[in-house]
């Protein structure tokens, strides 16, 4: 971009952009730019009424016997299939259940049992911090000298010695926005004899993704983020097929035995990805996830990575333009293959900042200790926005509005 | 009752009942009498517009921003507290969180951490499986030598050996109703050096239970049964003060940190009950139980035990006078200090009686090998739905309308 961007370039490219109807699947309040659907994904529009449907009708009406005419008893298979098909996973490699913690803990739990020679947990310094908190507790928990071992990104290659059980990295950071580079690092892991596990909390329904050509052993992911599922929606597990018959979980809850009603007092684990799933599935999230999985299979994944590039390539052009790179520092990187569907600055007072940017309706946040964050959802965000976005931004920072007491406050919590 | 019950009868204990007014907060279809609260508890009648609410308005319009002002952030220790209430615990004992299995598996985990010398775990054979599933799961996983030591309910006692980390029971039996002696057991337990852990899925919101005076160590139980709280409604976990700064869980995630929103990297536990999340919490299903457990807490437990009593004696004194005890035969003990609230009867063909029985209406279910099961919620059960629902079966059983194709048919789950 050469030259100048107006607010009507911007205008131009919504009224070309062919993903512009997701926009009315979706409700968003009045006066809200949205950068945040990477912490919690916008309400499709078809959320209250299917919610309405389950709750009124399938509990309400049918009740218990809704496990078998509403189909209950396969919905954990049934949703995860779908996001199977968002991160490229054969059919049955994919599981609905849980947060992404606890399927974390069970795929790095059946890792270290695929590798019971190897000693070493290899993770990224910045990963998602209950990523590492899981693998603390296991390693404290087991207390057979495990190890995690933290580098940074550029380290990560030559940290996968012959000691390392498993490598477990977030593809793209939740901190900077940065994405790694699955198919590479996968290979690498494996040519070291290291089992591979990602977790796709950041990237799946952000980045295209396909797990089966880069060969992935174990993956886990968030529901609530870019497929929209609602807070705190059910996570999801992938196992390859060539583990699945090798371990079961540690977890081995009854929704995971072969036979779940009929009661037997011993476990079989069920064959299959079936086995991964522990207790009694929370049917009222599952219910409101599968209506945003639903929405995010019907759009293009190479029109969503394209328009998210350009999204994020334009609101950095504009913070460049409007505000400057000596006023905030990108932290993600500037070549777009690095990057997920976010945008991170650097800011002293990001905090404050971020409380006044909420005020105006601009909603993005805040992470420790001076990050301002950004999501780019193409699915339902318009270019017009960025934008706006960007104004607003310049206009709290040059007036300094976000210096007031009421900003620094910190009783919120995001 | 030394003379015949009438419908008449039970008419009139419809009218003198002061927890009637209950049965109009629930909606329950017309036609269905409705005998399986224990597997699946019905619907609040605020339950809607409070669901619609929480997607429409803290999802939908205030998207993130809900995690402060609809205080999100505290849901798992606000209705922990509030079960907290119906179970007997102290302020801070009780968090909402994850199902009963893996809340099970955190329990048990830290019981065995907490008798780092003995290598036993004691539970009942006809315990339910998933606790001896999840038992199986970690013993396996530990690779300790520990081993489970299952036992039939009159040989606990003297089961209890020096050698026992644990004793893990249900409070009431799923399959015969059975209630096991908690302040009894538990001081075995303690008088033995074990550690007491109590699922309490059959009988919180059944049975009066006060976890603080029968001095339980660790309690798990279910959302989704008699606490009303929707199909996979999220489970609870009771630790008690005594442990608390003792013990970390092994599933340590970021909800159970010091500080889940300064990303720190090492894991620091939260202080008191809150260690104990683990992910993030499921909202849309954890507001529907809210909804049950708020109803739950409006009506008198002693109120709610007596009716439960009495609704079991009649149903009892129906059966063996309308079909008699030389056709179905209680499973569950005549004793009344001895069951929770349900009935469970052995019948050679229970499976196509049951599918009769639900085909017209009265829902009951089906525990392998031979149990029709009918469990009594006197929250919303009126006394002469009991007369209907044994006319019903005595219909079923005498003309043998149950000796159909369609009800042998196995192709249901439950």
């Amino acid at each position: 971009m050469g030259q100048l961007i107006t607010r009507s370039d911007l205008e131009a490219l919504d009224r070309a952009d062919p993903l512009r109807v997701f926009r009315d699947r979706f409700t968003l309040p009045e006066g809200v730019i949205y950068l945040d659907g990477n912490s919690l994904g916008a309400m499709p529009q078809a959320a209250p009424a299917r919610m309405r449907e389950v709750v009124e009708v399938e509990w309400g009406r049918d009740l218990i016997r809704s496990w078998n005419i509403h189909g209950w008893i396969d919905i954990q298979k049934r949703i995860g299939a779908k996001i199977g098909r968002l991160i490229g996973a054969r059919d049955g490699e994919t599981i609905v259940a849980d947060s992404t913690s606890v399927n974390l803990f069970k795929a790095l739990a059946a890792s270290l049992e695929l590798r019971p020679d190897r000693r070493v947990i290899l993770s990224e310094r910045s990963n998602f911090p209950t990523d590492l908190y899981m693998a603390e507790g296991l390693i404290r928990y087991l207390g057979r000298g495990h190890t995690l071992r933290l580098v940074e990104p550029d380290e990560i290659d030559a940290a996968i010695g012959d000691d390392v059980a498993v490598v477990m990295l977030t593809q793209v950071n939740y901190r900077t926005g940065r994405m790694l580079d699955m198919p590479r690092i996968t290979e690498q892991a494996h040519a070291r004899g290291a089992i591979m596990l990602w977790d796709l909390a950041h990237s799946a329904g952000a980045v295209p993704i396909d797990l089966t050509s880069a060969n992935v052993d174990f993956a886990v992911g968030c529901g609530y983020k870019y497929l929209n599922g609602g807070p705190g929606a059910p996570a999801f597990l992938y196992v390859a097929k060539r583990h699945q018959s090798s371990v079961t979980s540690v977890l081995s809850g009854w929704h995971g035995h072969a036979s779940p009603f009929t009661f037997e007092p011993s476990y079989v684990p069920a064959e299959g990805i079936d086995r991964w799933a522990v207790g009694a599935p929370a049917i009222l999230s599952l219910i409101a996830l599968e209506v945003g999985v639903d929405l995010m299979l019907e759009a293009s994944p190479s029109a969503l990575r394209a328009k998210s590039l350009q999204q994020t390539s334009i609101f950095d052009a504009l913070v460049t333009q409007e505000i400057g790179n000596d006023v905030v520092s990108l932290v993600t990187p500037r070549e777009p293959g690095m990057r997920g569907s976010q945008l991170c600055y650097a800011y002293r007072d990001a905090w404050p900042v971020m409380r006044a940017l909420i005020d105006r309706g601009v909603i993005g946040d805040f992470r420790a200790p001076d990050i301002l964050r950004f999501g780019f959802t193409p699915l339902y965000l318009g270019f017009t926005e960025l934008w706006d976005a960007v104004a607003t931004l310049k206009g709290i920072l040059s007036a300094r509005t976000w210096d007031r007491p009421e900003y620094h406050a910190r009783a919120t919590v995001t």
